[in-house]
């Protein structure tokens, strides 16, 4: 159920992505002054014209909820896309993607040596705005989350191809990966907006359960995604090993020649599109989309309840866009 | 000239390098606790055992010739220690790099993916140290050297090759890509020194002059030095197409035909062992190595001079040190 009809969300979410990106154009005209043509341009085609904005969007809404908006909140904003953007980069350099947000990824266009910098230059930029707008508790927030989410792709790593995976492992893995990162989104909004503990800890554990929700539904996409709109090749996960939920549900219910069928799936060359295609109509088959969904709505209708603290008149937009967006991410189609 | 012995510098480094591996060590347990287990190999054995520890020496020395020396101050050295490890990690992938510090590179032990990762948790981490032990004005100095780095190595790339590239763009490239974070290593150390502000800027000062003198002298033993010594493979940097200053200085002094001969092995197939030994005669021949370190040593000699603010009698051992520390730059010998 949605608070108020998409389009507004939609036309919310073009307002703020136009600001962020008018944000980050004047932050990188400052920031780089002087420096190497390349890097300017392999920064500006990584950060611009392209993206959901959903994390600068999450930190604005969260600061407006606790009572704060200047000038100063869309540059936090553009901190947080740095930072999202800077482990994209890294990713498809490690996954050797070709294609990120419907266009090359940077490491394809540019090399791997300017996908690396390029990563750490928004690494430290992205350090240095959190750490000058919101101070020591912004920084702890924001590199723990950071730290978190490398132990995250390790964790990762380890189960690559691991068909012993249990859920909890995945739910640890998406939570270090992606979740913090969102969460501490949420947090240092709120704490860039002076909220109260109690309305800092509420967006904390919104960002937590809507990140969780995220990723599950990120890797639906994977499967069921159209790449044309996802801007990413589908099946993806699968050739890499990645175990993700409707995987991991198949083979807790499959039957034992199912279970075979998928173990060979998985053990065997996985990069020819029969594997992928044969692992996936089982997954249909065992109901395991449909209940990686749930999960995901599960997660989600948790996130909006938890909003309850902010109760005052003056919270209904910024609620309503949160409830908005929670819901929009598990209905999204890239 | 020195102004202790050298066995006295030997030792003060090897105490402070145990200093700094334990408090490595404490950190790690701290920021690690409950993390995968791979990342926690992968740190550790990128952290310890290896590296000659300059810039944690640098800034525990800076602090202390401002007259603070506590417990914290490892931590702060250590911090550099960690952006620097991050920096050698992910150059090395860029430049497949198989060897470091004696041992094999990050990236041919545990895989590209893991390298990457791992320099970005190290990115995060160093940051965080710096923004909780200096604040924000130490934040400001750090991020702004560690992008100007990234800088520095785009400009790098940009003149691979470039075989008119003139000692002034060589001296920006390793302004930005060595000495900046020298320099802010010890702006920084002064500053948790509480330092006035002519001692932070006259250690920033000898920060940066040591630094170009570093880099020089590392340029230097890439084609002088003994591998096994150094740790490194001979000649990389003429492989990888970056022309430093002892071949920008024989290009410069090169006959027609001598010329004509550099070009050859420059634009030739760089990766033959004759192709190196050809350009390195020439540049025996043509007095381009004496040159360059002439030009280190002339950095050296500014950077002491420079230190002269420093001249109370409570000084005189940290002085001694820098000094040594200085000279000890143009006479290694990895």
């Amino acid at each position: 159920m949605t608070s108020s009809d998409s389009s507004s969300l939609t036309s919310f979410i073009k307002k703020i992505a136009g600001q962020v990106e008018e944000t980050i154009r004047a932050d990188l005209a400052l920031a780089l002054a002087g420096n190497d043509p390349l890097l300017v341009e392999v920064l500006h085609y990584a950060l611009l014209g392209g993206g959901k904005r959903v994390r600068p969007m999450l930190a604005i809404v969260c600061s407006r909820l606790c009572g704060r908006d200047d000038k100063e909140l869309a540059l936090l904003a553009a901190a947080f896309e740095y930072l999202h953007v800077a482990t994209l980069i890294h990713d498809d350099v490690i996954d050797h993607a070709e294609n990120r947000r419907g266009k090359e990824s940077v490491g394809k266009k540019f090399g791997m040596a300017a996908a690396i910098l390029a990563g750490d230059w928004l690494h430290a930029r992205s350090m240095h705005l959190i750490g000058s707008l919101t101070g020591q508790e912004g920084l702890d927030i924001f590199c723990g989350a950071t730290t978190a989410m490398v132990d995250g792709e390790f964790l990762q790593l380890r189960h690559i191809a691991d068909t012993s995976i249990t859920e909890q492992q995945y739910f640890a893995v998406i939570l270090r990966k992606t979740a913090r990162l969102i969460s501490s989104t949420c947090e240092i909004g709120a704490l860039f907006g002076k909220g109260s503990p109690k309305q800092k800890s509420a967006l904390a554990a919104y960002g937590k359960k809507t990140g969780i929700g995220f990723q599950i539904i990120d890797d639906l996409l994977d499967y069921l995604g159209d790449a044309k709109t996802t801007g990413k090749q589908t099946g993806n996960d699968f050739v890499e090993g990645k175990l993700t939920l409707p995987l991991i549900h198949a083979l807790s219910k499959a039957s034992d020649s199912e279970k075979n069928t998928l173990l060979e799936c998985i053990h065997g060359d996985r990069t020819l599109p029969g594997t992928c295609a044969t692992a996936r109509q089982l997954m249909v088959e065992l109901g395991s989309f449909a209940y990686a969904r749930q999960r995901a709505e599960k997660e989600i209708a948790q996130a909006i309840a938890g909003l309850s603290v902010f109760n005052k008149p003056e919270h209904k937009e910024g609620l309503a866009i949160l409830t908005d967006l929670a819901t929009y991410i598990l209905h999204r189609d890239q």
